[in-house]
């Protein structure tokens, strides 16, 4: 049965106060999950979600673990049954620690709007952004379909955890526990940003990770090097010869086969992003640099969205305090990662590095790789029918369409859900990259809550109508 | 006035358990330098020395420093006047520590003979070689001319340090406020090795140092390489790429104008060389290697004695510790040196190589360097007169000539007479490599006591020749 959207965005236009009653609630629970001392706040912010999650009709339970308590809830038997598209929305409770304190300009935990030139009106506090407001656009969308039509649209289950600002270490022994409950068609998770201020975002790719460490031996023990310099081996020599040889001048990668099994962007996403006019000299500006050191032929943003990288995390070998030692260390080492994209299976990428160092290793040396390991990126169609309900929904609140974004980095969650429960995620939020997450004086525009409350409303409609 | 050395060779057989004696009183004081609990017996170490110096008819003196003390002695005025040549003997009274105690066969300051199957007897006692062994060689020498001839052949002076084993601190100022009296026509340095047993040797070449730590930073703060990596430059891999460009496949520097003003031994002293039998393989063999890394169309002989280096003594950059970071680091760096040869001016190798980096930095990176020193090379002319007289004298002792050795390390003492004095060193000495110095069981062959001071009797009586 399709309801109205119309009536349930005005409920969220005239609520607006009270939606914003509800965040400072929240916002005011200390609930940093990597000091101990706020262990009862995070237990009180759980509870506080369940809550939040009963007030709108759902079956909701706080479960133990052996950290932080998940909060886990479902919509009643009925509506599971008849909904066209079950889905999971993941959001955290917990936040990052304040300090430096003496920086912020009020409270962390004491929110309040204040007004920024360039933003508006935003909201300041920790978690303000990341991840509490995040996750209560949702909850308030969800909480006007509820309060406007009796109930939500599509069957919805919901986790929260109160560990992601500390590495998760109860997710995935619960995913494991829990997942029949859990699966659901797709995953929604709200912890990304938008393209900027005006312009809503889908995240549909995230780079993967391959990582070693090369342990290389030269001589059986660290010599004097007025004793043995000249016919003997230096393994810092040898290592920087064989990480200097993994990249040729335009930037390419020199790992035979490295590239293979790459699925590229199709041509209408190059297409998206090359409209994007993306400032790929300010973004390196910002950090000093003004030369792009990825391959030659393709810009700033296919670097990072889409192309693999291999970089030297870490490098150390012989001597390093202060002053002089003539030695020519026994052994050198160097810690080497790989961002992976679509298509490149990390211990495929692994295996070939092996070969390409050993085959570069002089008789004499020998080497060890140690605590490899890695995970896959993450490449999401966004043809398929909820990516594109929610691009529709974007468009229609914001008056563009979203830009289908990928992402440099990893999100652990994402990849959890990919690999523990063989689910997709419709990434999706409302931060801005000014929004200050992790550092003093975090905030969130009122219009991203206001409008990211509005744009999760129209989502849910869509995935009613699928 | 020539007087007879057979007589004093006579007097040295005929007393040798007499300065045998002498060795083992001076061998039992446990004159460790690094460890101030063994300051006073430092200071009687001095004073034992002083009072052999006394005996033997010469002004000797006890001088104090802000460390261990100075023994300084002089022959008398008339002989000075009287003299062809006026040599300083350098030698050093301290030991280094004897930990691991519980690897001593016996108590390291309870000297003892004990017989070996390789060295026949030895003298086993922490300085037995290293350096008391072989000053007592010179001072017996002396001894046996004084008390044969009623005086020394030719003008001594003397000095012997005590902190020749904890960096030498008070040896520079000490020169420098005793330069006209320490000043002589040559040093005589004795802390140096035969080529073999049976193999008396001088050694005339000392590589020289060069040093120098480059500091390179790429982006102004350490990045997270998901969210940078591909674009930004990452200094460890700027810096490997520099590193590696130092020497091409034939192991030679590749630094422009490196190996400008470099002199080659002469003829008679690479065949000399050549006809040792030097077993390079053997040498590698011993630090767990096979190929000599210097340039190919060298011996390792050569590589050591005779070429210079580049040398990467440490390098660090990024994350070193357990697991893994995927950081890319603001900064890398690296400690470089370069042992030099004759002829290699260090601050202009420095010079050279901060072109050679500076070259090849991409414009993003900047370059600091830090630390930078060095010590010019060492190389005698063996041709000169008391060189050859002294290798006449080995000659007639030992039945062959003396081997005319290169090092490929420093002797910073040498480096002082050099450079603070203007004075060059004989370096003669009768220790073997399988003496174990700084090490348990230190020995010294009793034979390399005998025959090293029948050889400093023959060398004393060629000096006064000349």
């Amino acid at each position: 049965m399709k309801r109205n959207i119309d009536a349930v965005l005005q409920a969220l236009d005239a609520n607006g106060e009270d939606a914003l009653a509800r965040l400072f609630e929240f916002l005011a629970i200390p609930s940093i999950s990597t000091d101990p001392a706020y262990d009862a706040d995070c237990r009180r912010a759980a509870q506080w979600v369940c809550d939040q999650l009963s007030a709108i009709g759902l079956q909701a339970t706080v479960h133990a673990t052996e950290g932080k308590p998940m909060v886990v809830a479902h919509a009643k038997e009925a509506q599971r049954k008849d909904s066209p598209l079950h889905v999971l929305f993941y959001g955290h409770y917990d936040v990052q620690p304040v300090d430096p304190l003496d920086l912020w300009h009020a409270s962390p935990f004491e929110p309040q709007l204040s007004e920024d030139p360039v933003n508006g009106t935003v909201i300041v506090a920790r978690g303000a952004s990341d991840d509490k407001g995040q996750l209560m656009t949702f909850l308030e969308a969800a909480r006007a379909w509820h309060d406007t039509h009796g109930q939500l649209p599509v069957s919805i289950s919901f986790l929260f955890e109160g560990e992601e600002e500390c590495g998760s270490p109860s997710l995935a022994p619960f995913l494991a526990d829990h997942m029949d409950e859990l699966k659901a068609d797709i995953a929604l998770v709200c912890d990304t940003g938008q393209w900027d201020a005006d312009s809503p975002a889908i995240t549909t790719r995230l780079r993967g990770l391959a990582f070693s460490e090369i342990v290389l031996t030269g001589p059986s023990r660290d010599l004097h090097s007025g004793m043995y310099g000249g016919p003997a081996a230096n393994p810092i020599r040898v290592l920087s010869a064989i990480l200097a040889g993994l990249h040729d001048d335009e930037g390419r990668i020199q790992i035979p086969g490295f590239y293979d099994d790459i699925i590229e962007p199709d041509d209408a996403q190059m297409a998206q992003w090359q409209g994007l006019g993306f400032d790929g000299g300010q973004f390196l500006g910002e950090i000093g640099l003004s030369r792009p050191m990825g391959e030659t032929d393709r810009s700033v943003l296919e670097q990072l969205w889409a192309r693999p990288t291999a970089e030297i995390n870490g490098i150390s070998g012989g001597y390093s305090g202060p002053g002089t030692k003539t030695v020519i260390p026994s052994q050198a080492s160097a810690k080497v990662s790989f961002r992976l994209v679509p298509g490149q299976d990390p211990d495929s990428v692994l295996k070939k590095f092996r070969a390409f160092v050993t085959a570069r290793l002089p008789e004499d040396c020998k080497v060890d790789f140690v605590g490899e390991g890695g995970t896959p990126a993450v490449g999401f169609d966004v043809n398929a029918r909820p990516f594109q309900a929610a691009a529709e929904a974007l468009a229609e609140e914001w008056g563009k369409p979203p830009v289908m974004m990928g992402s440099g980095a990893s999100i652990p969650i994402v990849e959890s859900f990919q690999g523990a429960l063989g689910m997709e995620s419709l990434m999706l939020g409302f931060a801005l990259d000014d929004d200050r997450i992790h550092s003093p004086n975090e905030k969130y525009n009122l219009a991203s809550f206001k409008k990211g409350a509005r744009s999760w409303a129209r989502i849910l409609d869509k995935f009613a109508a699928l």
